[in-house]
């Protein structure tokens, strides 16, 4: 049998030192678990565009499209900021998301019992949180035409159109209902049905798919009431359904509150391959942070944790993604701590490498 | 010389109860300190759908043409949930902006002293808190064509329209500038110019604008890093310019990290009429929370303080307004709470009218 394949893009920014942390891992994996991984890397972002002159290469599209697994670092930084828009490092990204039809995205906020005081929010209000945010990524406003600036009279018109079919909003609505099952059993689903029409049909189509799930319980939220609920009193929530665009705003946000940003993973997923594995891209969601890249100050605990989704997502080992969890807790319990985990306790942060050394020794 | 005329437009659930005690404030001022109005009333939301088939007569449109200002309480319930689309309580409210053109939406949000120990927040990140979210309020996805559910092939498709034109843009961000030249002089701008394009016009005109202000420090940011920013140290900030969308989710999650969601007034402007004064709208940021309309728990200070807006912004009685929010101030320094500002305290909490009472008491 040959090992699973993963394709490592580690892009822009930390990207590339977070994933240095992750190939320790995997490696470890390979020599005391016997999961082996055949591992390739190409560019993505920037630094595709600096080499290709375009954020994705079609060949490195091709090959995310054969591989079980794609795992990706971050794209973006400040000197691609006066790029077109056609070719900014996000279109790299966007287009893997598009191109792979990965239309699930799963996007844990959960709070690290180490670090809840670290929240800007109140200990009692996020000790213990653990919600699952599922965004739905390849529609929406992210990619509905028509879209662009174009000249109107005298002047300008920025256009972009918010767009989902019913069976768009289906299938994502059927992955946060069985992830519902596999937790507390309640989804909590967010539009604006009170102002977009298709916010109207999301609300439709959810209540519809939930005859299938009758044991869990369903609640519908307008999108703003969300964001304040999910900054009041978040333990509310088991697991939220939600379109591209908010889902983008209202898991940013969700991480933060959980005071773990550097520490928070997600995964991306389309329809089973011929091998019966999902279609999946791993990335954390912290962002390429170019103002702290190549000093070693990054956390690569995000970037770590997304490889663990991928043990339980893409290779059903999720005995293995709980050891991987697990000593990663332990790292958090012994006091390591990156620069981003310290605030203003004036104590010695590790390194990059040192925590992801840590890691592999608790392993 | 005529009085101003002012007209209320008091709405669902409690939105009928705190207005009442805005007009025990409005006859105060009439009475000790002779600003006297000419009030009317009218119907607005799920009431008026209820009298006339429609969430907003004509009548009633053409009387908020031409008042000086409108006060507006809440509209909406779900007694109205399964009403069709277009007659939904939200569209009266959504027509009375569009037609009155009110495109600068200012969302103060501020933490009161004696509140800062009620947000779900540190009391170090947000005591003080003082920023201004400018949203802009006539045009985005709100409104833009085309939008609606159609059929196509087997299945229903959801659409909405992001549309901005240079000029829109500009004139909000116009007000937010003369806004942070009254206050701090910083600006944030926030959009999603990674991914769309009408971010991408949006930043191109701010920037633009900024010429004209070259004493207001301006930023830029996405909305994901904004809504993570505001829970993160929301006092980084100063005034906020955003789009309709991103200004309801954005100005929401400030409002409620601020611990003061009762508590918080809006104004909604647009341009100046013939007498000089801009047509206004006025209303809080709160619901109509119908799960406690009618039992006088309703907090009427968001509504009041929405009045002290308009004393300063339409009747340039900007010394009056400070005079009514330092009897605010002074109610809850001696301890007045209603019960949305008690929390797990176990206090007895005052009725809506004893809170009104209270503040004309201190003034
Ligand atoms: C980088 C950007 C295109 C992306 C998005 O907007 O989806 C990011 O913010 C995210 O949430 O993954
Ligand atoms: C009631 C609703 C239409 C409205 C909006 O979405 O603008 C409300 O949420 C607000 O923020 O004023």
């Amino acid at each position: 049998m040959t090992n699973p394949s993963l394709l490592i893009l580690a892009g822009d920014g930390i990207g590339p030192e977070v994933m240095t942390e992750v190939r320790k891992v995997i490696d470890w994996f390979g020599a005391k678990r016997d999961l082996k991984f055949d591992v390739s890397e190409d560019l993505v972002g920037g630094c595709a565009y600096d080499k290709h002159g375009t954020p994705l290469h079609d060949d490195t599209m091709a090959k995310a499209q054969e591989v079980d697994a794609v795992l990706l670092g971050a794209v973006g930084g400040p000197k691609y900021d006066t790029l077109d828009f056609s070719v900014k490092p996000e279109r790299g990204l966007l287009r893997l998301r598009k191109e792979m039809d990965l239309y699930a995205n799963l996007r844990p906020a959960q709070c690290f019992d180490a670090l809840a005081d670290f929240s800007s929010l109140k200990k009692d209000v996020v000790a213990g949180l653990d919600i699952m945010i599922v965004r739905e990524l390849t529609s929406g406003i992210y990619f509905g035409e028509p879209r662009g600036i174009i000249e109107e009279g005298n002047e300008r018109v920025g256009i972009n159109t918010q767009r989902y079919t019913e069976s768009e909003i289906d299938r994502v609505a059927r992955s946060a209902f069985e992830l519902a099952m596999r937790r507390d059993k309640k989804l909590c689903s967010m539009e604006k049905a009170n102002v977009m029409e298709s916010g109207v049909l999301w609300r439709e189509v959810v209540t519809e798919v939930a005859k299938d799930y009758p044991e869990v319980e369903l609640s519908h939220m307008y999108a703003d009431a969300g964001a304040m609920q999910l900054c009041r009193w978040p333990k509310q929530f088991d697991v939220i359904v939600t379109d591209n665009l908010f889902g983008d705003l209202l898991s940013d946000a969700a991480a933060m509150l959980t005071g773990s940003l550097g520490m928070l993973p997600s995964a991306s997923l389309g329809a089973p391959m011929a091998n019966g594995r999902p279609k999946a891209l791993y990335e954390p969601v912290h962002g390429s942070a170019p103002d702290i890249a190549g000093q070693g100050k990054a956390n690569p605990i995000a970037c770590v944790l997304s490889f663990a989704m991928a043990l339980r997502y893409s290779f059903d080992q999720g005995d293995e993604a709980t050891r991987l969890e697990q000593a990663i807790e332990k790292v958090l319990a012994d006091g390591y701590r990156t620069a981003d985990l310290l605030g203003e306790e004036g104590k010695q942060p590790v390194s990059t490498s040192e925590m992801g050394d840590a890691i592999v020794a608790a392993l």
